[in-house]
């Protein structure tokens, strides 16, 4: 799509400097940039990008205005104006309507005739297919899902049995919902499986990555609420509920019955042990574990930085060395009381 | 399905307290229970909504009858009789013979005719599909595989190539069995791929979890012995070798030709280094790293939980400074050596 | 396939101790090995079962031979010549071109008639399929996507939009390639999705393994470059480039625009933090994360093995009580000090 930086600027409240009738048509890093192109700034690293930049216009905080070659959209926040006007260039791709002659739809299924279902698609019975819904190729629906208004499955995600999804959720390839969760009990001869009979329960406007994995409950729903952003390769457990408008990075783990605040960020390979529960605008840094209950707000962590090999190893061999130091200091301790006495 | 108490707990040697003909049709939590669900009790944390449960029984040991307001069936497993009860009111969905006409079988491959294969489903040469075994919807099975009797493949399952699979095995959607090994030479230009040519060998009773990924042997086979549990997203890579009855949490990584012993137990996100050996009923706890060979059964572990990251970045910061303090304490000692001299 | 000894030996410049005309068929491992097997001995630890081979032919280095009682192949790498003569006796399946009548191509896809598309694969608009392409079975390929000459997608492989795969590159199954990256932008209300519109590129020669997902860019692509060895479960983020010929084990995470040199190796479960640049030659061990650029060649780690839990809780605890121990120290300190005032 095209757009004209006046009705951008109006649109979304910035002050233009620059000629309102000029027209964008793309978005480009600072440095890629060329007419047509937006860009932003919104890290001090790239400024010395800015300064050569050929873009038609660049969104930029008032700050940086002086620093600026060509026009610019001067707002508060230039990540969340770029977001914002990329998603008036970049409108998602129109819905289709129908169902490709490969499918295969169950009797029992609905489907709206505003939906479309492309090619190698199966739908299982008594399956509900909503409004302006666009389920990919090769995707899975099977028993008794749903989904609601203008839901998108991008290709070969599977949906196996009692899935809700809301709307204008987005789902990526690979992603797999409802799948039975890890449900044992110990017999004297071994694992004996204990029947997964819980669903899985997605809110609206909510995004699921690549890969990532869902459990159904063991029993009543697992639950992802409005709004939560899920990365690539996540595996969320059985019984799991995720609080609206939380963002979880990717190779992140969450244990079975845990569950994760509002508005918590979890960073990349956090993991979550089962039936923890953290409360809300809780931020987890990477690779943290949280093993217990977070009942406070604020920012939680626990990885050591990577460094040089000899060191890192000199450095576990004092932590191993640890005690016999506390020893020794013990020692010298009773030594001076003992002097002083 | 239905039940009547009485028939339950005759079955599974329970005493019952109540009516042996009310009839049960569903499992609940104690809190959502209502009449016809059965409920439990395994963990003391639980035992407050036990007082106000109203399913219509509960299985609770002797010690937790006289706090439970409901019929009660009486085990010194709770979780373990709840299992074996979910499993006759949620029998696997029966298979349903045929081959759906959207399914293409290679003329080579032999299908029981007990035997239900999904729409979208692609068997490759030589593949021999046994009685009763259901393959789901978008599954492929490669050449030269095999399901053994009353297998299931959920949806959207990958076979490569050389991939026995056992009795009553459950493989979940998106794992990925028989893929190469990450086998490379190097040469002085870059990396040569070493041809994988071995397989993988799928025991009886195994249950392998969505995304999961479990690569063919490099020479010789991948094994995954009898009853093995393995949940999502985990890594098996080739000739690795997993004992019976051991079971592995989501998102842990096996490295090559490492073998894990008979009834292990590994938590979530714990990696083995590889040709590691660890022996049976060894515990990793979460995230823990095994380097090396583990030949005592026990409890092994190492991680940090997380905490406050002002808390945590102080603790690096003294961990970093480890040397120094004991330079401090050796130069204490030398002084009282003098003094003492 | 079938060679001659003193082929191979020619062939790739070994010294051979043994019958120029024996044929070996297969490769092995020195202790399942037999008439027709080539084995090979790189790893001291398996010394013992050279002795007792019964291969054709064993790879050895010149200090083995003595100790092989079969004929040998000298070489100064014995795994990388195994390599070599393992992609003799193992060539890639060859390319059976056409496209089956399951596989649905859009009007204005352009596939080489010398390419092999398998049963239901579905290949979008525009997509460019070159000469000798395998597309295994189940794989989509979405709009704008190509795939040079003679790469190959081993089966339910999803590349999203705007991929270019590069020659002889194999993908394999599971693999996400080209979904939206992990962009959001924080409103008052929640998150706003960020179009992601780059692309990915793949080089030429790589190697992608089972259930990696590689996001598209944000804007401009997310880069792999020639030669580049991928194992299974990994998360490539959007704008990440990767270096020729590095090598990443399975399950290691490279977060968003991170760039990572040539030649490097990372192990399992390596993460890399978003923006971080990591220089040429560098190796990172088993679960490192690289929180900051590192720009020295050279090996670089930071976990703990795992051990007894009960050792490992009291190392924890004494990490801990540090600060006292600081403090305690310091106290003695001023004590000496006044003494010796």
């Amino acid at each position: 799509m095209r757009a004209k930086l006046g009705e951008l600027a109006a649109r979304f409240g910035c002050e233009l400097i620059g000629d309102p009738q000029v027209e964008v048509c793309r978005v480009s890093t600072l440095s890629d940039a060329g007419p047509g192109s937006v860009s932003f700034l919104a890290n001090a690293a790239y400024t010395s990008q800015l300064r050569t930049t050929t873009a038609s216009v660049v969104i930029v905080t008032a700050s940086d205005v002086d620093a600026c070659p060509t026009a610019v959209l001067i707002t508060d926040d230039p990540y969340l104006t770029f977001a914002r006007i990329a998603s008036v260039l970049y409108p998602p791709t129109p819905v289709d309507p129908g169902v490709h002659a490969s499918a295969v739809i169950s009797t029992s299924a609905q489907v709206a005739a505003s939906a479309q279902i492309s090619a190698s698609v199966v739908v299982g019975e008594d399956a509900v297919i909503g409004e302006d819904v666009f389920v990919g190729p090769g995707c899975v629906i099977g028993d008794c899902c749903s989904l609601d208004t203008a839901s998108r499955l991008v290709a070969n995600v599977t949906l196996v049995q009692n899935v809700t999804v809301g709307k204008r959720t987005i789902v990526h390839p690979g992603a797999v919902l409802g799948a039975d969760g890890f449900g044992n009990a110990k017999t004297a001869t071994g694992w004996l499986k204990v029947p997964q009979v819980g669903g899985v329960n997605i809110g609206d406007d909510v995004e699921i990555g690549a890969n990532t994995t869902i459990d159904r409950g063991a029993i009543g729903d697992t639950v992802i609420e409005n709004g939560v952003r899920l990365d690539n390769l996540i595996q969320i457990a059985h019984n799991v509920r995720i609080g609206e408008h939380t963002a979880i990075a990717a190779t992140a783990g969450i244990s079975g019955s845990a569950i994760i605040g509002k508005r918590c960020m979890l960073a990349g390979r956090v993991g979550v042990f089962g039936h923890v529960t953290i409360c809300d605008d809780v931020i987890l840094g990477a690779a943290a574990v949280a093993t217990k209950d977070i009942t406070e707000p604020g920012f939680y962590s626990a990885h050591f930085p990577a460094e040089k090999s000899k060191n890192w190893r000199q450095k576990v061999a004092r932590f191993r060395r640890f005690d016999k130091l506390a020893d020794r200091l013990r020692k010298l301790e009773e030594v001076n009381k003992k002097n002083d006495g």
